[in-house]
């Protein structure tokens, strides 16, 4: 398997996580987003991904490429295909709020705060396009607080690590990066405090990546 | 069960569509996203769903209140608790595609043309929401034919409705709303034409909902 990413991408860190729980062996190809307009919008990436977006899933079975973006398809398609560990809970309406969880970061705040939207809101209005992404990230995390105050345990749903908390450890570090105070938010803050010390989510930190740049 | 919804918003028409594929009856609770700023921003409806957006399925058991927000949670939701007729195909792989092109509208599209972020540029900018929606919607539009392209049969993934198709239809609508030529793709305008005909997306049609104002 191959995965295509960006060390700081959101998106990309998800599907590490996932990748690092399910024991999941790929290549890492990195695609910079930032250099020289992006090369997610060369030629040679859109050809395998026509979002320009990262991630892209390829693998190839007898001779076929597979290619899959959309970092949700791509963990429902891992979480389906490499059971276990399972990173969804078996109960159907736990498995409910966890995918609720899992869109407010991935449709309800990412595509507000991802970089080609950024770059849109400068470009064209000549406005602060992190100003743009955090104001929908402090919203976004207001409603995922609400609800984990409902639904959380140890972690997001119930007692052990599930999608949700997958997508959450990235988000907050997206936040962080944009200037957000996520302080208020004491249940997300804890339990992502919480994953920060667990293996997979350790390996798949965007610091430790081989694209990695700087702090980040 | 009870739907929160508002008959043009492509996210609650996405639910409805499955809900008459899956001959789920429901009560219609109208939430008016437009009048008066909006209801989804009262405390009432907040309570109900943090996001402040629509849709939300509700229903009780034995007394308790279950209470569902994010089309796609509810989307797979209802996948697993009323299996029949299927909106997933069977094959994985199959699954994954569609997923992914039901990412690009739910994450790739919709969230930036959406009335909360439609009026934030145009509060805060100064600038046409319109026009913000209807970039956004362009461009994911072409990636999604890119893919329809490599994948559609009769319907955008094999020969059954999906949920791709399930939601290209309010998609397709809010595009031509917003002044988007659509008939450069080719693919998405042939399926969406073809899905126009079928009874589940005639009764959960914008204009066929009781909250439906002028032409839509």
């Amino acid at each position: 398997m191959r995965l295509y990413n960006y060390w700081l991408s959101s998106a990309s860190w998800r599907v590490r996580i996932a990748m690092a729980y399910k024991g999941v062996a790929y290549e890492y190809s990195a695609v910079d987003l930032v250099r020289a307009g992006g090369e997610q919008h060369g030629d040679g990436y859109r050809a395998l991904n026509p979002m320009e977006q990262v991630p892209t899933l390829e693998f190839s079975v007898n001779g076929t490429l597979y290619r899959l973006g959309q970092s949700v398809a791509i963990l429902e398609y891992l979480e389906e295909t490499v059971p276990t560990p399972r990173l969804l809970p078996e109960d159907a309406w736990a498995r409910a709020i966890t995918r609720q969880m899992v869109e407010i970061a991935n449709a309800g705040i990412q595509p507000l705060q991802n970089i080609g939207v950024q770059r849109y809101i400068q470009s064209t209005y000549g406005a602060d396009g992190r100003a743009f992404a955090a104001h929908w990230i402090a919203r976004g995390l207001a409603a995922w607080e609400a609800l984990a105050t409902q639904h959380a345990r140890r972690y997001l749903v119930g007692d052990e690590v599930t999608l949700a908390d997958v997508c959450l450890a990235p988000q907050m570090h997206a936040a962080r990066r944009m200037g957000v105070d996520t302080s208020c938010f004491e249940s997300l803050t804890r339990v992502d405090a919480l994953c920060a010390m667990l293996p997979p989510f350790i390996t798949a930190h965007a610091s430790r990546q081989p694209d990695a740049v700087g702090v980040g």
